[in-house]
């Protein structure tokens, strides 16, 4: 491919409003092009790189046994309406209508597409388990598309769907899937990514993994520990110690303006950690107040409190319940008719400082089981850097932010009960089959690699997933003899197998090294007069990692070792 | 590939209601499952062709200078009401709204797409000419889905654009497309097929072509002359030529309840031939209504008088305009404000019998020319088989059925001058760049080529996109030495690159091979006790044109050279 030829065109700056380093380089660098908020068109770079991820996702998903399927992008809301999902889901879900009136979606996961093709036709146990996947484009009405690719509304995707005859078997297979992940985002070159347990949403089911690109601007937070410990925070189990301590008398006390636990603490000159703080909410339907009772050094978990209540919530916006004081809401004395909810980190809190229910009047010396009496304590906290590890009980707890780039979740029957999916066992009775799926974003994939890998000139592709893998730069197009040496070169390496981009514009040097570092492309050799009196191409890797030179009449052999030897790291 | 593994299950019958043999069997082969009208699912025996065919989609879209990008199947509506189609397309476009209430719809051809995504980057006329091309999902809310891959509502298509800075280098570009396409058909194993020219409908343009699979059950008439002329019947041309008579005189003749043309000549002993039939349109919008004259003996041809007119138009449903009579219409004293179209047939025709614009009365022996004047006519009327071939002149047309299998357009300027890209030429001018369109759907392909290539048991696909390469039955797994050498010979097969199905399931022979004709799998290796024993396994095609017998020692590298040597005939 001639550079001169290819479709798009490499930006000094970018006009749109980029909030990270890849959206900003793969706009610079003519990879994407924005037709509306979260849609995108692709030019060939992005495509080309996109197939080669598409191979190794179905290569890996061959690899455990997977059979490729396609299920379509719009389907008949009936087929939601079964599962639940159809009113289940919110506006994230695009619902129209065709010309008869029959009202459809646009497939933002394909459970009950997965569940559809393959009932009734695996009725026995004897065909189970299998594993069928797609490579299809989703539709998902995000509120905030952000990020070029990693926050989009339109987006390609692999996904995956397991049937198994018991959870033994999905837990095996769901091992395969993992370590099938492991290998897919090694190979298309990411270094810097975890699996963490993660909250299944609206996916149903109960264990799930994410998997983590872990950076700076990423949209989730994880929790890690040294001893391997890994989750998303939204998921993450706080686990709290309070001190033994002498029980002191509960005691009235002025608080005058004082309505935040930081300021009342500070007021009275008392720790955070022994005070009980009150934070709000009301169910999203109703309206209905929900209190949590929480230490008053720590937050809110709301997917934890969410999980716990079994419904949606938002923060209260204005308290007009009788009962509730607002700023000074403690569990001692409280009548409301609001849900309570008191968090794991006041089981053995001592002498705590709690809202007295008045206004300016808190209360001191608060034990809840003494004075309230015995209540169930429920984690709903946020976990903490440097917390205490669930998994090794050390403090040691970190905190990172990380780009979710897939998931794999154990769905149960879910979808084969609610949609009537069921296989005969080796007795002759009817069971419904347990689900796995598995997913992972194209794009999301891409733009995560150029996130981690990326200098301040342009994205760094690694070898495996690279638009091409040479550029060959003709710095002098006029000269009979650096061109034939050019040309020659080019064809050399393309009889070889070896994709090659040929920049052979007339242009300056620096313009062309500048497009040249928007390629990305891991090799880059130079041809120019200079060189070719000497009788070599200069031979440079994109990461800077190495630069020498190769004499002209080996090259062609050199450079295609080399970008043999740079595959080699993906063989996994 | 073993299929006690593979997802989908074959029929003996089918239960929906198939118009057609391909659908049937493709239903009856688990190739695919309906999930609403023109709606399907697929397993992987479909995904598995129609990856071969998007390989060779790709390779010839690369091999004319195709650049690979990707459009997304959701747009703004704004794109489209920039070239005039989001209020000129009706309701086979899905529309639809987000949770801010933009307008969206789904992408049925993608010309502002492909206009979006190349303006601005091919500002000068040096970058022309250029194709870029995709394969994506579309939508169309067709009100007749049918005929399963035939004509569906959502389908996967190859779409290729093409730019350039003059009608000259369109046309120069067209024909190496029109080649690629004749390359592709017949490289997925195609053999009846025609190229046609054809209306350009919705897409705008003037010349452009339909790729026709010939068969009985296609949708579409077309017009074909041994001489090489083909048509689209929509727009062949019909050439009509009119005896020399001596003139007549102009005579009202009383026709009691003789209303139809046949009927009339019938009465009065007169041929059609040598009548003027009026038939009476509306106007879609305005419900004007449009008179078309034509020789009695020949048909409207809608298409021709819709291009005509450049307005939608549909028979009429009842006549309530004074000054036309229905069933006694005809030219001569007729006193309408309707639009009145003369078929170029009427031009020199004599003598005619002619409806007297009053109840019960016709004239006969009008001469248009002498009794009304000077009229223009037009040609508006249908081909006919035995009709004379507008370019040999002889009377030799036919008229056959075809499925439309692909399309290649000439487009012109309207949607770049729509939608504002220009580039410089030479001079410094600012200039609308000419753009050509090539489709070609791979649902519809893989029907054709199974409606082409079937018997009563199951499609026969050419060894070039079959699913699997070779399919080995082994007919007594029980037994140590056929299951031995089955296995053997799968491992050895996969082993040289051949692609295998494996069926080694404890079912009956019968049943095996009625599987196996579903599959349609162009080799066929049968290991029994019976063969093992004389040391030979049985190949044979599904075609039947060969059945024979390999030694096993050697079958593995006979049968890899029958594939190889089946699959040369696709090497174009």
């Amino acid at each position: 491919m001639k550079v001169r030829n290819l479709l798009g065109e490499r930006l000094k700056t970018v006009s749109e409003d980029c909030q990270i380093e890849s959206q900003a380089l793969m706009i610079r660098g003519g990879y994407m092009k924005n037709v509306a908020s979260g849609i995108y068109s692709f030019f060939p770079p992005t495509q080309r790189i996109s197939k080669k991820i598409q191979k190794i996702l179905r290569e890996e998903m061959d690899r455990i046994d997977g059979q490729e399927v396609l299920f379509p992008v719009v389907m008949p809301a009936s087929l939601w309406e079964l599962s639940g999902r159809y009113t289940g889901i919110g506006s994230e879900m695009c619902r129209f209508t065709d010309r008869s009136d029959n009202k459809l979606v646009l497939g933002m996961t394909h459970e009950e597409a997965a569940v559809h093709l393959a009932q009734n036709t695996a009725k026995s146990y004897t065909q189970y388990p299998f594993m069928i996947y797609q490579i299809q484009t989703k539709f998902r009405d995000e509120p905030r598309a952000r990020g070029g690719l990693i926050r989009v509304r339109e987006f390609t995707m692999k996904d995956a769907y397991s049937f198994h005859t018991s959870q033994e078997d999905l837990e095996k297979y769901y091992e395969r899937a993992y370590e099938a992940y492991n290998r897919i985002f090694k190979r298309c070159g990411l270094k810097n990514f975890v699996s963490v347990k993660s909250d299944s949403g609206m996916m149903g089911g109960k264990i799930s993994h994410e998997y983590m690109s872990l950076t700076d601007i990423g949209e989730d937070t994880i929790v890690i520990c040294d001893c391997g410990y890994r989750s998303n925070l939204e998921v993450a189990d706080s686990i709290i110690t309070n001190e033994e301590q002498p029980l002191e008398k509960l005691k009235k006390v002025p608080t005058p303006g004082q309505k935040t636990i930081e300021a009342v603490c500070s007021f009275l000159g008392s720790d955070e950690k022994h005070s009980c703080k009150a934070v709000i909410y009301q169910e999203n339907l109703t309206d209905d107040y929900v209190i949590v009772f929480i230490r008053g050094d720590l937050e809110v978990n709301e997917t934890k409190l969410r999980n716990h209540l079994k419904k949606e919530i938002h923060p209260a916006t204005a308290i007009t319940e009788n009962g509730i004081v607002a700023g000074y809401c403690g569990p001692y004395g409280i009548k409301t008719k609001a849900t309570i909810v008191y968090d794991k980190s006041l089981d053995g809190a001592r002498n705590l400082v709690a809202g007295g229910n008045e206004i300016d009047v808190h209360f001191s010396g608060l034990n809840i089981e003494r004075d309230i009496g015995k209540v169930d304590y429920v984690d709903v906290a946020k976990a903490k850097e440097g917390g205490i590890c669930p998994v090794c009980g050390k403090r040691s707890l970190k905190i990172s932010r990380g780009i979710e780039i897939g998931n794999i979740f154990q769905l149960g029957d879910k979808y084969t009960k609610s949609m009537g999916m069921t296989y005969l066992d080796a007795n002759n009775t009817e069971r419904y089959p347990i689900m796995g799926c598995y997913g992972i974003g194209v794009g999301r994939l891409i733009a995560s690699v150029c996130q981690e890998s990326h200098d301040d000139y342009g994205p760094i592709w690694p070898m495996s997933i690279a638009p091409w893998q040479v550029e060959v730069c003709n710095l002098r197009v006029s000269d009979q003899s650096v061109n034939d040496c050019a040309e020659g070169l080019v064809k050399d390496l393309e009889s070889r197998g070896v994709e090659v981009l040929y920049d052979d514009r007339e242009v300056r040097p620096g313009f062309m090294f500048a497009d040249a570092d928007l390629f990305g492309v891991p090799v880059r050799v130079v041809v120019s007069p200079k060189n070719c009196e000497k009788g070599v191409v200069e031979v440079s890797a994109r990461d800077k990692s190495f630069k020498t030179e190769f004499p002209i009449k080996d090259a062609a052999k050199e450079i295609t070792n080399l970008v043999n030897k740079m595959l080699e790291e993906f063989n996994i």
